[in-house]
């Protein structure tokens, strides 16, 4: 049975790859689908598709309309949802993910260090499983071919 | 017509009070709910009612299962949510409950200062109406009965 | 058994207060609700809460994030939608609020004059009932109590 | 990840080959559908399956049982909803099949020239993306492969 | 707790009324509703509103769009649909009105003369309650009270 | 694009048979499912399966809940819908899945004989296209594919 | 803000009545709703409307099919769902209402002895908030007044 | 045509292999899956993965969440769903299992030996089907495809 995983969250370092690859290595018939990785890209979007903006709230919320276009098609697409959170930034788009996933019944995996414990307590709790590295994330979906 | 609204968001000030007692002064027959706003009682909660958890990240899940209980049932009893972000704190308990106002058809007002315009840009995209203060959040509102 | 039921269409007569005084002579028991009347001010509610807008795209997004959110609340507490097309003006909000109500599960009678029966067709296909008169309306309306 | 896309709107030109066109082009693993492109054959469908009708009041209702059918099948099939608005015609079906897409939540991109900002501003405030081209909504398409 | 209840089925007899004799008998704190019991008015209501149709086949759709938007009104007000069957008459919209309270969630009670056994087979292992006396029907409603 | 269609209705003739030839001849890519037609075979199904029962009315029970466990397997599967009632037998069951395909928004084409439009006119009215022939509802398919 | 709470579980204590009692003394605004407590008068409820069955099996169906239309009617005019499970007793139906609540989003709270903390863990790791005793249950319900 | 079944129920004979191999003889296309049979595996899955846990409860409760993470992926995959209880064991997991099956609309047959007939009343007069043997299930499933 092939399945479709959606990688929410930040997109500074390359623990999606990371997370491909050991995927890889242990031979799962997954296929991993997400946001785009390059930042700048990202941040540009709207305005590299629709042109200038006024400022840079215009800007914002033309590249939020297209990111926001991505993540639904792909979303939907998938089986099950694994939300990183780092240390840095304010990612609010992966909570928004998360919580996305939760109530689309899509089944959730949060993956975030001992420190984010405490604000993502809710966040959390509504998760089916809550981790601390996306080796562990993968042990999960392994586990659904054991 | 009355109308019952969920006050998501930051509960480090008074905001919630002050946003009630405009609403009373317009005479707008809106009944307001939200989260625990003791920010002690609300960390507490899970062992206050469960008795001592073996650490933090346990007392923390059970805290989050009341809070969390607490929320769903006054979100669904809502027409419509108001999500308020200030400058502090990771806020994404405040970021879940927008995002299920939304796949749950809850009209989202979004509260936030300019300075959070870029991390809030795909959350702010999918509600329904931006404002950057809670006497405009209130000018949304009384429209309605305009 | 008292009903609200939204009056979705143009906003360029006084075609509600017409259905309103004429329901109110039957003594039906209905609430009637809708979009903000005042079209000066339905077009500037953007930005008589947020501000001056850089352009008129931009003005007009504001405005119809405001009147969204009204439609939103006030379709969702609807038991049924009566939407009125006229001779003039696009008309696209109407569609898009009948076609809500459509896939929403809110029944729905549509009124328009002989003139549109053929650029209408589909729309008037998926509609419980179309009629051509508000008074039609209010007879269809009139026979739930009877 | 192959897709399929809703090619919603006016069938008054060749829009629908030029975007296919342009799609192979760019290699994009997209399946486009649509409504019956042939206007002639779209208006008779009715009465060239269940005969003469009436008149044109029920020769327009035939007609739009079937295309509707046709589109309720093609819709539910498809991942995504294009929606083009050309400078003529009354294009209620364009704006029913888009707020049909928007709820049942199949992500939506609104294509619409700047003489039509005004009267469609309520639909292009819900849709995810609005864009002017052709050539920009399959910008928005391919950035999913990105 | 008060509760609606919808009562599907033949308009031939006065079943209806001796039904909500004995519920004021038993004091039950229900409000039913139904369909039109005239049944002259019943087939002549699209005439009545929409004026004179080509002929029968277009004066039946008539009057069931009337006679469907009341149903629809009414069944999704109520909190559970008791659906009678006589032993005359094709009862088909009694059937499909079942099969709609089914699908909706709407708790059902099938009353039907044990002659109706084989042919509403499959209705009746859908249906939560199957009895065979419109007395037997209250004492299920009755028993929610106990 | 292939495409799923269950067909409803009465197991008396042929009419099945009929229509997966014509489809053959035309050389659509349809899959037809639809119920047990071994009449004899469809009634006894619960003892074949569970064993004798105290009388005819388990007897019917029994049986239903396998035809009907068969029916809800292949209805979800289908994209669409043919529901087919003849001149002979109740068909309650037929009524019952056409009004199971309109609750969970399976397109659905009705076939009837003109003597049955008055008793099937609000099915009728629901149901996305009716027709007389199964000639007619191939040519409603067909037309999915122009 | 008033709430209607469905106590599901065991009925062979009084459990519901010692928690009706403790919920008056805190002066809470709650309605609670459940089963048929007299376990005679639920094991017999089938017989008692539709007269004598051939066997237990029938008779027992019989019962259920009442015992489930009441449960449906009742939790789905429910804000939220208390479960307890004692150590005596299959309790399946307690389960299963526990998982009604959960896929139909009703929150739920979980009141189990330390003693079936293994064979409740996959039920209890869904419910909202999992406590010992009915005064916890109490609490997790007053803290949505404070 | 191929179908997806979740085989739910205890897992403490080799229950699941039999009806495979049953299965495969008589070539039914019919892909099964379920939950981790290994109960040892199953009970550690949470430590196997996140660690020690505080104490048995907590243990309990990582390893459902996994287990329930399995479920929830597979259940949504699946067409149809078997619930298997045998005389040992609470299998409130099962009943679980089962219930979101209902609510879910997922097609459910219920095996269960004569002795559990009277425990089990309500969920198996929710279910489909209710059988005594796998081999009954086997012919349910077979019935699809005569």
């Amino acid at each position: 049975m092939e399945l479709t995983v959606y990688l929410a969250g930040q997109i500074h370092d390359d623990w999606r790859e990371q997370l491909k690859n050991n995927a890889k290595q242990r031979d799962l018939p997954i296929h991993f689908v997400g946001p785009q990785e390059n930042h700048e890209r990202s941040d540009n979007i709207g305005e590299d598709i629709m042109g200038k903006q006024p400022d840079n709230v215009y800007r914002d919320d033309a590249a939020s309309s297209v990111n926001n276009f991505r993540t639904q098609v792909l979303l939907q697409k998938s089986d099950a949802v694994i939300a990183l959170f780092g240390e840095q930034y304010k990612q609010w788009n992966t909570a928004m993910d998360a919580s996305s996933a939760i109530q689309l019944r899509k089944p959730l995996i949060l993956v975030r260090p001992e420190s984010l414990v405490h604000p993502l307590k809710e966040l959390s709790n509504q998760a089916n499983v809550t981790v601390e590295t996306i080796d562990q994330a993968l042990d999960v979906l392994s586990y659904i071919y054991e």
